[in-house]
């Protein structure tokens, strides 16, 4: 893996330096965001979702599957409210029959108006699909754009090659299973992110149950100690994202010391004995948390903030683990399904769910950014906002009610 | 009946040309609305409703129904909510006795400062009622608009004289008996009436309980195919309208074709064997919907779109009958009470309730009007959008909590 | 006592007279203000509560209530929602351990960052706090407004010296016990303060159990008859209020008369017999109702109605009574506890709170100031507003998320 490593303290942390950032309440345009799990949209079944404030019909059909506007554009009505397949490759709106084309969003008839004018002069927007590790990802994005990069560019990368020391599953991998819950927060989508690396919250975690029993080392805080703390990943056509180096590296060298006591209040740090091994997080564009070798050593845990809103965001919950055999994925998911989804879940994430809205109130009109009063434990959230506000392939507007000009005409 | 026939595809039909019914989202003034059934409201007794955002408060005393502004002009509350008659002909705030004449709105006494300089200075608005076919209907318009027009203007004309062909109920009509429901809907009532009588829409209705048991032959649409398929009446000093003439006129000709088939779709027409008989939709100001020759021949449907603000409506639904006789009532009664109210409000207008409802994000911040991509099955839509801008007696301001200037005075 | 006396109808009475009454929609700043009842907050405990828009932190410590800004400077979340002691004279924040001084509110650590150069260069607003008559205070104010008043200032005075004719108990008496309840309305303060001493709305309280049982001969009204209806009270360093002279003074001059026959409506005084002795009511800056001898000769009565937002109040109840033995105390307990509590707050005082509640639309946006056609009773009204005009000392400001700008610096 190339990285381009960057200064972990950025000599201007004001946040005029990532003004376009404070600008993404709606999130990030032109990337790749999960709509549904794949089991969630069966052979021949419509469903719906919302991303970056866009209304988005889903269909699938002879296994494929196709996103549109879900926004007709005759009067405006959702089609998923009770969308009609007449024939192969169309949908048709449950109340005056515009039909449209499912690959291309063209007006292909209106049913009781056969000759109608408008037919082939009107449209709804297509968006592109993929799916991958048991999700469908929509990629939200301007008309124009242009062919949308590979999935791959907007999930981390592996980070470590097989056989390395702390390598573990990557999503995309073979012979990998995921499995993982999508759920609602009440914040916008950067607080949520913000919220999913930072190195500073660690208290709200000293009385997880899931911490008591890994019989961890849980420290009060972690403190950057080299100028390599934090890597940088700004590669064109490749993920861009940045890590927090909480074990050491390659070469043996700490990047970040665990802050076991404070003096003025004469708190130690929580918990046991153990340390967990190869623990590391990083952030990625447009809003995807990898936590290296969590829960266990050789998996990998994923999240993503996806903005439904500007103040709701879905939030994705995955836990990778490689299974060559069906004997190991029956055995994960048998770990999953019986423990590891409530204990990370419903008890660990639960603390962070309810911190993230906590901050909500102060940010909603935007005073919390300029507000804020930022500390040290911060800097790699000044790292992320900067990424962000350089990298990101553009910021999504507010929704208009249409998400694209239409070709006009008069009846 | 004498019309002035319009050309029903218009020159123009960008939204331009019909301005004023897109600043018209709380209602046209200087009209008569329906306010409550005659029956909610008996002898002695206060009721309120709220009329195109203006609070109303209705009181019958010797049989007659007063409405007043519902809102002293004390401290503004509301009087609906204990209102008080000490004397005959006022109504007496619950607050502070502030008393006004019900025929004048004017302050008559305050009933703990019987000597107050305000008293004869200060008034609430009043409002010009009349009763008919069971209904109260009520005059809401400027206090300077002199004497209101006969009801009669405001409510769909009898289009057919008795012995016409088709000839059919009317709910102003002597022996004629009338029955409804009432209820809210949400949405803007622009949105509700171009529902209404749209020939678009009938794809709603395709699985309708009430349509199976009629074994109608129900098209996929109405394509207008001479000039006269739509007629708009436009003279002064009567209703204004404009009907769809989808059953031949007099001279036999055909001014709508059934669309039967859409071979793109490969989709023919829903139903049965039977075409409904003389049946015909026209929509006049302010609001108003008349069915002929529905639910059966020689009935016919009324549907009232009233502004409740400007984002909810109340849906009135009436069926008009002639009954001569105490046993043709009866019987009407009888089928109405057992079988229409169900089959008709509660099966087939609540599928157009739905869809009503479901345009109303597109339109709530008046975007929908210059985006939305209509066919030509709208172009009757378009030709009541005009009728409105040019032939309403007034556009509804919004409420500014007050609905005419004081005269004002110091203590 | 000394009083400035005041004209009771003031030359000009238009809204402009008062201007800065119609700003304090948040309520007068620089006052003191109830927060909770002592015994809401024992020993070690937290809580939290909301004056004038500002979010509030309490936390009894050594018997001491210290208060502080409800909200981290870090981002922005409320302490109260699980806030943490780990050392005698601290709080620290659950989400990143920010720990602030109860007394000042400086930042002392923050827990996983002990040696951040943030520590010592941030802070919380902090409010200086006293308990009285069971409560605990809160002065909100601006940071750079001083030594606080003493509480007595924002307090009704002691009106009569004991022993003089009409006497009755004071809060802040030894030998005092108060009793009461708070709870919330749902309207502005000012709407709830005009109300507590309006000497026109006895029209409210004409079905009142509480009246019929003391079998009083309640007036429509009460007509100013001398100079000498309202006195207002406008010394520095005093409290400031304004006065009803229903009983005669001490010359035994009656400056109010009760209203008995409205002719025009030819309705007559409701209820029995029975003249309440030595009732007046007073209020006094920053919104504290005081009514004299209620429920009965000796006792007095205390409304305050304290912004928590521009729509919602608290309204603090509360009856006083001397009892210089401990047997007159558990007289008077028992006899709130049973009767007084239920007869004057959830009978005669609900009838106030939902009269409030109901002027609360008209004024909301603020039209009902200049709307509204107040009449002579209101002339005590006028001068209230005149008296918050002049003698407040300052406005509330919307809150802006902050109550203060802080410290800015870069990391």
């Amino acid at each position: 893996m190339n990285a381009s490593i960057s200064n972990n303290r950025p000599a201007a942390t004001g946040h005029s330096s990532y003004a376009p950032y404070i600008k993404a309440r709606w999130g990030l345009k032109n990337h790749w965001f999960p709509a549904l799990f794949s089991e969630e949209l069966k052979e021949g079944e419509f469903d719906a979702t919302t991303l970056c404030g866009e209304p988005i019909l889903l269909r699938r059909e002879a296994g494929q599957v196709h996103a549109l506007e879900d926004r007709c554009c005759h009067r405006g009505v959702p089609l998923s409210k009770k969308p009609y397949c007449f024939k192969e490759g169309t949908v048709t709106c449950w109340y005056h029959g515009y039909t449209y084309g499912l690959g291309d969003g063209e007006l292909k008839t209106i049913i009781g108006s056969p000759d109608d004018p408008l037919i082939g002069n009107a449209s709804i927007k297509t968006y592109p699909v993929t799916e991958a590790a048991g999700m469908i990802f929509v990629f939200v994005g301007d008309a124009d754009f242009g062919e949308p990069p590979p999935l791959s560019h907007d999930l981390p990368p592996q980070l470590r090659a097989a056989g390395e020391d702390h390598y573990c599953a990557h999503l995309l991998n073979p012979n990998t299973t995921v499995r993982g819950i999508r759920r609602q927060g009440a914040a916008n989508w950067r607080l949520a992110s913000e919220n999913g690396f930072d190195p500073g919250h660690v208290l709200v975690h000293q009385d997880s149950p899931w911490v008591y029993a890994q019989d961890w080392a849980l420290p009060l805080g972690f403190r950057p100690v080299t100028e390599h703390a934090t890597t940088t990943f700004v590669e064109n056509n490749a993920p861009r994202g940045i890590l927090n180096e909480y074990v050491p590296g390659a070469d043996g060298v700490a990047h970040y010391e665990p802050v076991m006591h404070n003096e003025m209040l004469d708190v130690s740090a929580f918990g046991g004995q153990n340390v967990p091994a190869g623990l590391r997080t990083s952030m990625w564009l447009p809003g995807v948390l990898l936590v290296e070798n969590a829960p266990y050593p050789g998996m990998s845990m994923y999240e993503m903030y996806v903005p439904i809103d500007d103040q709701t965001y879905q939030y994705w919950e995955l836990i990778a683990c490689e299974t060559p055999t069906p004997e190991d994925e029956t055995a994960f998911v048998d770990q999953y399904e019986n423990y590891l989804k409530k204990a990370m879940f419903n008890d660990f994430n639960d603390q962070d769910l309810v911190a993230r809205d906590a901050m909500q109130p102060f940010y909603a009109q935007d005073a919390g950014w300029s507000a804020e009063q930022l500390c040290s434990l911060d800097a790699v959230i000044i790292g992320w906002r900067k990424l962000v506000a350089g990298y990101a392939r553009g910021i999504q507007s507010p929704p208009k009610e249409l998400s694209r000009p239409r070709k006009s005409r008069t009846l």
